[in-house]
């Protein structure tokens, strides 16, 4: 993979605005090698994702910034660039469920999940020793069911300890408290086992046996301060019958879980998700 | 196809139910061309289906109940035979939206739904001369937004009248009152469009876009006292993304609510739904 | 829906051609509801499709032309601009099977498929009635199996007669010769009843009961000289088991068949499908 | 999961199967947890599959095939009897890509797949570490491309050493000698990166790009002297767009290998594949 940089747009929307981009991209020779353009027309908002080819651009992501931010105050735009070649930094959270773990582990290894993997979190140790077989840091901090917030804190020191800019919930199980949730705010991701917004909370998958549904969902979004509300990256289903047990629910609602979760964080790391309001654009 | 018996039971589960339906079966000499068998571990509950040759059994429908009766009643079944000559007869319900009519009306058309069509109910007259193409009744009942009851009464009295014993609620708009949904339990169909339990009520494609879910859904379902809350009998999927404005959304679900009605009606009407608790097991 | 232009490109890729476009459509003021870009890094070429509304341009499609045609010249693109509001003529042609056929008419009727029904063609004439509720001309064109080429000679008269830009193959059943596909190429759309390339040519559901696939398919593609091997627009798929006999699997077909089929004539109806080489792109 | 005797029948088909099996179990007390039946109408024969609770059943699998053989020998039954808690033995043959292997190993470790995995054999070591971790045996068996009976000859030594019933070709990316094949006919499973009938052979994600296919697909399917012509088990496919490369495809599709290997491998071991001719009956 040549090494690109992503530029990505959200402004009011306006006429000319792809003009000046490109113009701007033009002018520095810069050779685009994949656009991406919404326009929302019910919230008069304009989204944009440009990958470049790093080589073809004449300067430096400050230099880019530099000359590049005249437009962007004209157009009161919320912008970033990236260089696919300065890999986030990514934490991963676990319990003692294995299969998102595993599965991450797995294509982060054969290089399909572009980042730095810091550590993983738990609080529990049954997973350390699959996390060290990948050479990366196992951190087990305990839960005290009946005082929490001393996990928590531990949680919030090592993702700034290790200046983590992404944190995934891969099944950890634990409700994160508001402060966390709004100190990094889009910055982390959950997978839910249920397609929501149905079967919020605890045991999705036994609410949806009791509901007698004939799919069951998995559902990856941004941890916001209400309880899987904030906004939707990826869902995806599979179907059950009426011979399935919530056992086997589980069992075939965790391949569900396992690919929108991946799904998800690999759009997220590449910069393909932009957060508007509650809502997403995804450009996949 | 050749004419078939079909034989629906359930009963609390035991040693030897098979057998001792099977062994009857083979007495007379019965060629089963389709069986299917659930044990509901959790209920203690058994189901069966099976479809019988009509020509290999030597009796009509009545000596069948009455050879076949010590049998149901030694395991407490609830049980049922229905004769495929004997097609069922259906009322369709719709407001204005063709789309779900329009698609029954080709099915049936084409032989793929094995039912008498008695007639076609509407507040609206919009789809009458569409139905009259087909050569059926078409009743225009309006409704008073003020005093809905006499509509509802009109219904009834059709429904009775016809001696219809399916209803279809082909997108009919309108909330059954509590006593319609009583008296024909277990009778009527309704597709609603949304993936349920997800966005009950009014509008579900606008929670939808409000919600901002990746995947659009319909749920074909019996119609109980609580309002989209009866048993599930098929719900499916489609994709969706940011570009789509609700109006994307009403037009791509129009599709799977179509498919999954028919079919949900279509195994309805083969007998191979049976409803136990707020479950539907369906022998597909 | 507003009205709306639509300028599709084809071209040799180079840096500046996106820059070129927005600005020359920045200078008139064009308000840009839709963009998609697409550059082929195999092939070098570059693909755009850009929806702008007509009331914010200040000239006739004439003019525009005009205008944009030294750019177009300079960047060697293979383009057109269409509007919205001029419906592209379509003729459907058809046998005596009616799933595709009452599928397109309805989804016509309601306002999905944006276009201008001339005419159907049928070498049957079963299906003339339902042709004439919606009011449209039905021709029945016999084909005599000892010399088709009377009937080909006919279809292409009415073709041209009709002046249609799209001719549908909504389950025609007959082969056209080379001469018409020649003469339309890239004006014929055809539903191909497997997930081609597997099952060319006659009776696909039966080659694909004797190879015992686990999934049935439907191709939507444009007709080339060679049999069921021209450029796929799209394609889908239903799952199917061991219980399904070749009837059920025509059956489900059909399902697959009918959206692919509708799917596929939407989008190039809004000139979303641009062929390059054996292959599409699709601005979905 | 309680204990399980599965009992797998395949016969002509005949008035009166079910009656005597299910006789037969019921004499003895045995209760039927799971049943499948399926009649093929078009070849005549008839196949069954139970799964009894092994502690309802007063005795062990020798007196039951004694007790059982009269019934079966009267009805020309091919059949066979298992014992949940016998787990069976599998050997993984893999290459260099992990994908699978890593998937298939996760899960054997959550208990997904219930077996034996003996052992793991490879013509490189690449997957050696990965292999040792779960404390399995790797056997490395180097291919000379000029000679490759020896290699072939060292792995069949292996499978009778180690008395493996079951050989997952995990992308092992050799062809089979036929002798090998015949030797171990219905006995090696294998996935295929495409969805067959197409696209046989090498490099199908490479034809699936050439053709411009908009689905790619895998297929797990029975190996047998015929290049990937051998009894379908299942199949799945993803949707791919113009934008998606060969490398895309092939990211996209290792998922799609991933699930349907595990499931067709999973339902093999539970007994629930029958193979018939060339094709599968799966009572999934």
């Amino acid at each position: 993979m040549e090494p690109v940089y992503r530029l990505t747009i959200s402004c009011p929307d306006a006429v000319g605005i792809v003009a000046k981009v490109s113009q701007f991209l033009a002018q520095y020779n810069g050779t685009i090698t994949e656009a991406n353009h919404h326009a929302d027309l019910n919230s008069g908002w304009f989204f944009m994702r440009n990958e470049i080819k790093a080589d073809s651009i004449p300067f430096d992501l400050n230099t880019f910034c530099d000359a590049f931010n005249p437009i962007a105050q004209s157009l009161n735009m919320k912008w970033q660039i990236t260089d696919s070649r300065i890999k986030p930094k990514v934490i991963l959270m676990v319990s003692k469920q294995n299969h998102c773990l595993a599965d991450l582990l797995n294509r982060w290894h054969n290089g399909e999940l572009d980042c730095e993997i810091c550590a993983v979190i738990s609080n529990h140790n049954d997973l350390e020793e699959q996390v060290n077989w990948y050479g990366l840091h196992f951190h087990h901090v305990p839960v005290d069911p009946k005082n929490k917030q001393p996990h928590f804190d531990e949680v919030s020191k090592l993702i700034d300890q290790y200046q983590a800019q992404t944190i995934v919930l891969a099944r950890y199980m634990q409700i994160l408290p508001e402060t966390v949730c709004k100190k990094y705010e889009g910055q982390i991701i959950n997978i839910h086992h249920s397609f929501l917004p149905s079967f919020v909370g605890a045991k999705p998958y036994h609410q949806a046996y009791e509901r007698g549904v004939k799919l069951i969902g998995a559902t990856c979004h941004y941890v916001t301060e209400q309880l899987d509300a904030g906004p939707i990256i990826d869902q995806d289903v599979a179907r059950i019958s009426h011979r399935d047990t919530v056992e086997e629910m589980v069992r075939l609602g965790k391949d569900v879980e396992r690919s929108v979760l991946a799904r998800g964080l690999r759009w997220h790391l590449q910069d393909r998700v932009i957060v508007h309001g509650n809502k997403t654009i995804v450009f996949s």
